[in-house]
């Protein structure tokens, strides 16, 4: 499968609920200009950011559908299928290649853990088969799937059986796996760095895109730490992934994806709050989370221009 | 909510499949007919046994409506609809509802993991809405939903908001929180053992009601068990207890339920493999699983019939 | 190996300690009469409730010695002897059998994670291997050592290395295994129960036995079950077992062990609190604690006399 | 206090054991100078590379001992005191003062968990206590200890209370949690990286010093990866990095540490197998670890010469 690499900073991006929880795809094409107009270069959705595992299949199909035709081809979207059930996880696939999402990814079941590489590459042989024109990332999140396989061994098997096997985005701190993984059979495949927080460290390893949900909020900062890193000052770089580690440990303070939800409604996207199991933040936490990131100067930092080269 | 809490073995079925792992509702008239045969007094459908996660919303339905009819009211059928998404549980119950179902039955989200007793009642409080005129089970598992919240605070935060909580099904081995949530607010819930192997430690302990998978192919057994507790002989139902973990001790040999399927094969009923993310058994595995059953007088003692008391 | 199997109520004591977490063995011959008074049929020392891996080698030795001189033979001593190193652990049992105690336990190593049956059957021969002339029980505790493995498995390897292999104290919830270990080589081993809040579910199920650290608090309840349980009354055994059950929940609101030594104190015996890394109780909370025990009755209920037979 | 922080590669060193797995302290001369021939910066002695929970408390005292002696001043030698009690680690720390190290380290308690950073600190202190003069590096391994508390949380703790708190061993992948310890308080903590297939991250990230096991065998590997990071050379440094990877993944085929003292045996530094609970390596799997690593030319350029800067 010919196809290109995934490159710089895809938002991994949330998906917009009203006052009842109910998914508000009206705010969807906001989202898009605003992402875009920040120097994301694609979109990740429906993923654990966007609460894909907490959406009905008929909701993932609305908030995809809404996110394919917002965006218009400007950035691939790449839209996150994982699921339970490995059918319903195909049929969402199928749905994605119809709509025409630009690649598909899935985490695996999780209810019934996997436990080995050769299961996973099976499961993922299913659900990949449902849309095998596009390319196919597998999703690797061992904190919530709770399947900490050996990736490489996996992609050995996956790249022997799923002919859209891509690559992968890897959410995880293990950089050995990461830069094993990238460098396999020659840099075969497509692997996305997935952890904000030590993007620094990954592009020292050779990562060249990175999917994740801080670059909804400040794709500038993170533009700056590349631009830095790419003209060799590390001591700028340094301080940008300085300033991107205090922002999440603030953030980590409150129930995270609704504190991140609460900065997107700041900034005037009322993406709402998050739906069961996860947590809500009442006025009273928007408050203190706003003075917490005013206290740490993250509404100047996170949005200045990028760096002249 | 007036309604008669559950008592004796309640089977949780499994779900027949093809070899092309696609549901197999064809056969679920003649499985129901062999488990009223046995003696078994309820029907859980759906649940981890009947790998209800693994099946699409769709052939959830499905099973469920040729459970219940298959059935036609001569014992309670509980339906599992738990999902990683609390809308879609709550559809699910809404549609056994519909159907004729006795009871709904839900374990918790969880891709997202559920920390506390309070989120755990708000999600319940939802999908056990779903049904209201039902009652309704919260399915405790947590070595697959990762939940090992207090479940007794759990039960009285949902006492207080949904309306319909019957009680829960309890597949742990901790005695001692079992029993408490049996006596709390002087017994007001129906709280159903779901480990078979301590079935007997369950019984001392004041259990009225189970929901297990090894119902499915040694009722009579188990009847037996609790037929020797109930008349005071001790040394027998221990007797009867140990043959039950032998069986699940040559069953753990292999991967679990697709063993327990090829078990009821073997006896004629063909519900196929086990659907990925589980294993399935090839014909040499099935052999041997043969020869482990047969060398501990399996096929004899699981099919005697009951004492005489 | 000729030896009595243990019975009844034995207490895992706990260590005495001064205001500078100084071992203060003056109290031991008071604790000691104190439990004999009870009805305790044995005295487990230096075990996870006795601190044991908090004391230095040499403190363990003299805790020891001052258990097994105030005892004096009148019941059992079994002495816990495992360490993260497997020879400081035999160095402990060759200690323990020159000063008289009547049995050896150990853990086994838990900084290098022991995983497997063979390798944890190689430690324990090294360790029993110390007191050959002692019965030995492996002390099996999976929430605090980290190690599951297949304790029925251990037993096997176990009883063909260790010529002094006795049996073992279970403390875990899975009366499944318990009650195979029990049965297993038609009974050979002498298996303890550990778990006191399941103690109804495991006599249920054979257990002839007990080792637990709420016996130096409540010997009279536990016994008062026994005695109904043995006497055919399941509904007074169960509520015994459920005020037991109220005990430990109300004791866990509060760092457990530390809770426990307040109850010993507030008895007349000095035992201080608990050394790092354990918690201690200021003198509010043990307030609150006594308020909290007092609420359900505990301080009459503990103490009753047995029921006469 | 005021110390020099540590820099380059720290040797997490081995413990010599001979065929009885007794402690086999005439090997350390040589190999303390095989590790300074290849350009080694400090030595940790017994820290969990080096065995030192499975020693006894005495044969840590001798091999700390011959360590001290054997380097003579050289290079710092910090010692790992780490043990389940408190008091034994700071009794530990007292020897190693007595005999001149240069530094202590310890891991916290794990058989009793440390779950949060206070009590960590209050442990620390206790400790540190031990040896006043000299600086204190907490060791953080939380894959053994169990204890995943904040590090900086307990660094803010224990830079209050323990005024010899030098820094840190960090060992684990968690970048963010490195660099933000590396830069708090204006960068006062000495923060040492523990994971050596990640160092090159971690140099991007700012780490001056790294303390590992595999610079036992490959320490001119890794000062080529840090000449070529230094130089601006990062597709080399990559290449190194990419080596010491493959090197550890054929490693972890064994059991891990005993596969490393084999290759020092290989090059003739008779250093012996592992200790209980860790496995050996039979002459089988020797042979096989041999033909392992010559596969993939480690024999080489595992001892290259350093690239001229």
């Amino acid at each position: 499968m010919n196809h290109s690499p995934l490159d710089g900073l895809v938002a991994a991006t949330y998906t917009p609920l009203n006052d009842a929880a109910e998914i508000n795809p009206d705010v969807i094409p906001a989202m898009v200009e605003h992402l875009l107009s920040q120097g994301v270069s694609g979109l990740y959705v429906c993923g654990s950011t966007g609460e894909g595992m907490s959406l009905t299949s008929d909701e993932r199909r609305r908030v995809t559908q809404a996110y394919v035709q917002a965006v218009a081809g400007r950035v691939p979207v790449i839209v996150q299928v994982g699921h339970n059930s490995v059918r319903e996880a195909r049929m969402l696939a199928e749905h994605a290649a119809e709509i025409g999402a630009a690649a598909i990814s899935a985490t695996c079941p999780s209810y019934f853990p996997v436990r080995d590489a050769k299961t996973l590459a099976e499961c993922m042989t299913e659900i990949a088969g449902g849309a095998p024109q596009l390319p196919f990332y597998y999703y690797h999140i061992p904190v919530l799937t709770g399947s900490a396989v050996d990736v490489a061994e996996f992609m050995k098997y996956g790249g022997d059986q799923i002919s859209n096997l891509a690559g992968l985005k890897y959410t995880d701190s293990k950089l050995f796996e990461f830069q094993h993984c990238l460098e396999m059979e020659s840099g075969r495949f497509d692997v996305v760095w997935g952890c904000d927080e030590m993007l620094l460290g990954a592009l020292a390893t050779g990562a060249r895109a990175a999917i994740g949900s801080t670059y909804n909020i400040a794709a500038p900062l993170y533009r700056r730490l590349i631009d830095a890193f790419e003209t060799g000052n590390l001591v700028e770089a340094r301080r940008f992934q300085s300033q991107s580690i205090q922002m999440i440990r603030t953030l980590n303070h409150f129930p995270f994806h609704a504190a991140m939800k609460a900065v997107l409604t700041m900034r005037g996207l009322h993406v709402g709050g998050c739906r069961l199991p996860q947590a809500r933040l009442d006025s009273n936490a928007m408050e203190k989370l706003k003075a917490s990131l005013d206290a740490i100067g993250f509404f100047e930092w996170s949005q200045l221009e990028p760096l002249a080269k």
